[in-house]
């Protein structure tokens, strides 16, 4: 098992996915260390600091890579196991943004109110404890939170040429913002490109379904993933997969639309694994699927559609991949 | 504590939220046993049968009801505690219906396509082993799930003097298919006629989020239900809270406004108890907040938001009136 | 020719559709003589009134009627040609309305923004000019509109027994707010209920397309309709005719279902017009339709399809009732 | 007043916007004729092609260009003045596609449905009557159309380094498909990166109103087009200008998005050109403004909204370039 060390000069964070030069380059089945910066390249410091003077729109949510994959071409399917995800610094930050945010006009839902205050918390982070602390700006208000610490953005380069903005998720992944994005959960994203150049970023310590108001405890992670590539594998959207579920996902606007993206492509893999014919398999998820928000906020929305494992009796996604990669995570954290 | 049956009889089911002189008269306190058909109106009787030729559009979800609570009137909070459901029959039923469900053309997304095949599943209800048996149609697969049943339809008299087919959910509540409203749960539903006028129905066996394919696990159900009231406690929209979560209900069309709707009454609600401000509210919901789909099917799309009751500290939703209802539903369930 | 006069008295306005006893009984083919109130029930009535604070949000949008026509019964098409639409008063109102509007957060779209500004624009009536007069309320820009005075909200009972408050069109149809509503167009409204049951109201002066801030000149009309009745002809949607186009609508949310409806409707009514197959007309709709917006600030959104009728070549619409109704109305108009 | 040839070889068609080395460079005030494909790329010459099966998705579309304007930087508006929009081939092709269309299941609005038939009309093109010939498929139904050449897409290099496939319409404008886009009018484009990098393509012969099939008239073309630039003129939006109207444009799901940012536009254009404040624009735009829809098949949809010149008063957007333009294609005409 190799290991790889991915630590961004500054300079080499990257603001979109598509049509940049590696930055690393590894095989399936090596692991990665890598530090990611939180979503304001790490320029707010303070309660004081106004992220929309200090971090222009575009320079939103660094992320580090790309990474090669050597070997994946386009019609594979990059496996992403996250071995762990650990918050960097002692504080992780939340605010609201201008025109951003669930319960926000924006430059999209576009209307004539002034934009909401831009507001900023600061968290302590207490990794001992595992825990994020809130802190209410008008009140006294304290509360320490669970850590679950997430990445927001990991994707690939795009189909057809494209370059996006890293802050709009679509089927090359990218900013899904689902705290499915766990330790121990395998994202799975269909390559576009030769060599997949993988990249990742927008670590949260924690966040709530929806990201309501646009950010989540975004926080700068020291991180590592173990890869692998199913050839010819790839689906039409991103899926993850952890011990008790596998997940389809949807991003696009309006979040009916992300919805069905995600209980189509769910149905169309239940079935796959399992025989049952397409309705069949609709029946099945109807009646046993779990179906949270991840993002109502960025420029797509995205939706995620759970299927508990068990429902698939002995069936393995992409022939147990999980599985291995889940030990290989073992070993790698064992041999720590 | 006044214990009532309601056990209507064929021709007493109704089919519409408002304008129906009451079946039953009860008082706040007051536990009701209640019978409830299923959403084919027990027609539905063996999986030859065609639902859509069987029963007219109209006639889809008869609701028991409406009951007369003595005392409710515009700008209270009618509280209604589940206290248990239980399927009646021996089976449950779920099928696709032409031009519904998430997945089809419907009425509204009007599209050039011919409707989906209609198809029937019947469930085996095995009370004892608390399983509902799923058979695939076109291959033999077959798979116990787990009983978690629940009402689809819930609601009062809406304002303004409207009357509304049971199917469509809105701030009176009625059609919002959220599997949250099982056992152990309350549901919050503002007053807007004297005496509030509660009816239900659309059991379900067990129904995945979404409710994808338009139906659950349909199911006859014999429920008893304990209520009280929240003088001049009115809220917005529907609510509910069971011994973890206070949740936010929004009913609406696009899924982002069912979601904004939830989310915005659920920071509301969350500033009312913690004396958090607007924005200090908005962020602890954006954080520890939970927002699954509960219908993504029907003529408004339901959303949940949820906030575990940790967060808020010692805070009490309305006095504490779901741990009241839930001691009086041991008391009763002790007494049986 | 029967001409009826319709005058209600203030306490006989209706504010929802559905379930209200006749205010006049007419047939098919005779002429009535109404007079509706505007949007505020006259209640505004200078530019320091708040409209908010003087009009409770259920008695906005009071209605003339309902109007019995003998012998409509479920499945037959009405019918509603406008052959004048004066206003009554010397001026028209327009305003703003806390949530209302496409441009602001509503109750609907959710958010946390103060509404916004409340205003009021008093606009003079020269019917003369056949001219409205805007004045800004913060500059002295003024200047005269030509009127196109139209009615906002026509529409009979719904269907399944349901009783609409009259701000919400559907089906049944009811507050459309399309310009197309003017003097010298045919509306049909399919059948629900014996007698039809049609009532109008909510006068414009004039709208842009969208009423876009939520409110048209508000005006209190004195109008004349002739109605005619095509038995079994009911169609899903209203359309309308003039003597260039034939029209579909569609009332729902999101705005694209509201499209699609009417779209797939014209699409429909094309094919049985010109004996063209549903993709055929799905190709001719495409490249001569127009597609303005109605309305996108009401509980649902109107769209609507239009197709130029030389396009139809000789076929006729309902037999030709649009013209037999345009004769009507010149005949009746050279009475006076 | 220079004039440029474009005529780009085959291999020199362009798929996306953005990061390609410019085909011309040009001046402000320049005039350029350029001949354009036609969404196929040529590649569809008979009624017998099946479009899906010769075009792969990711090279419909191709767009000549780009075009360096010498001097455009970020902040500036490009004005694109429509000189001559004229068919060069003998027919017009349209087509209805697998998963795209109005009124059709597509990649976004997943559903199960199987495809709609894939058909395709050849219009034969008349230029001395100026007409497009619609020949149905299925019934013996001919109908000579209008001609109204446009072109669907006509965008800049987008912000941000972004790359964008071309049929995604957004900021820098692209496949907005609205038939506005005719000789006469004036398009303005915010310019974003040096130079600006224009390209445009998908010239329609005609097109309705939504482009509802997803394919208008589909003709390659024989264009001329005039340049101009207004410096540190950028609007948010694309706008449009003809001689009776001004025109935003908003490029958004759900299409009530795409409305609103095409209506937050004109009201913001009408504040600057007349000196109302936003309220008072808000009404005027309400009241005299019309809606359509230009396209509701793409990935984004596109709405304008008009506001009529005569009620600016004597108002000039940006100092009259529209009227220079008008003048300077005049005087080019005359020359030839």
């Amino acid at each position: 098992m190799a290991v790889h060390q991915l630590t961004p000069l500054p300079e080499q964070y990257s603001y979109v996915f598509g049509e940049r030069a590696p930055l690393l380059s590894v095989r399936p089945g090596d692991i990665i260390e890598v530090s990611t910066e939180d979503c304001f390249g790490g320029r707010v410091t303070n309660p004081q600091d106004v992220p929309s003077q200090i971090v222009p729109f575009n320079e939103l949510n660094p992320v580090s890579g790309p990474i090669e994959v050597v070997g994946a071409e386009p019609g594979d399917l990059l496996a992403v196991h996250f071995v762990s995800i650990v918050p960097a610094r002692q504080y992780a930050i939340s605010s609201t943004f201008p025109l951003f945010g669930a319960l926000s006009a924006t430059h999209e839902t576009a209307m004539l109110h002034e934009p909401l205050e831009e507001r900023v918390w600061f968290y302590d982070i207490d990794l001992d404890a595992w825990t994020a602390t809130f802190r209410a700006k008008n009140s006294d208000y304290a509360l320490a939170l669970p850590l679950d610490p997430m990445h927001g953005t990991v994707g690939v380069a795009p189909a057809g040429g494209e370059v996006r903005l890293v802050v709009t998720p679509s089927t090359h992944g990218g900013n899904m913002d689902t705290p499915e994005a766990r330790a121990g959960t395998t994202l799975y994203l269909p390559v576009n490109v030769a060599g997949a150049m993988l990249s990742l970023g927008d670590g949260h310590a924690r966040q709530g379904e929806g990201e309501v108001c646009g950010t989540g405890l975004e926080s700068a992670m020291n991180s590592v993933i173990a890869l692998d590539l199913i050839k010819g594998g790839a689906s039409a959207w991103p899926r993850l997969e952890n011990d008790e579920f596998i997940m389809s996902t949807g991003s696009a606007r309006p979040l009916e639309d992300a919805f069905r993206i995600s209980q189509k492509d769910l149905v169309s893999w239940a079935s796959d694994l399992t025989g049952l014919d397409t309705l069949d398999a609709y029946q099945l998820v109807s009646q046993m699927g779990l179906a949270p928000a991840a993002n109502v906020c960025d420029p797509n929305y995205t939706m995620v559609a759970k299927l508990p494992k068990w429902t698939l009796k002995d069936a393995q996604a992409y022939g147990g991949v999980h599985s291995r990669l889940r030990a290989a995570a073992a070993e790698y954290t064992a041999a720590q």
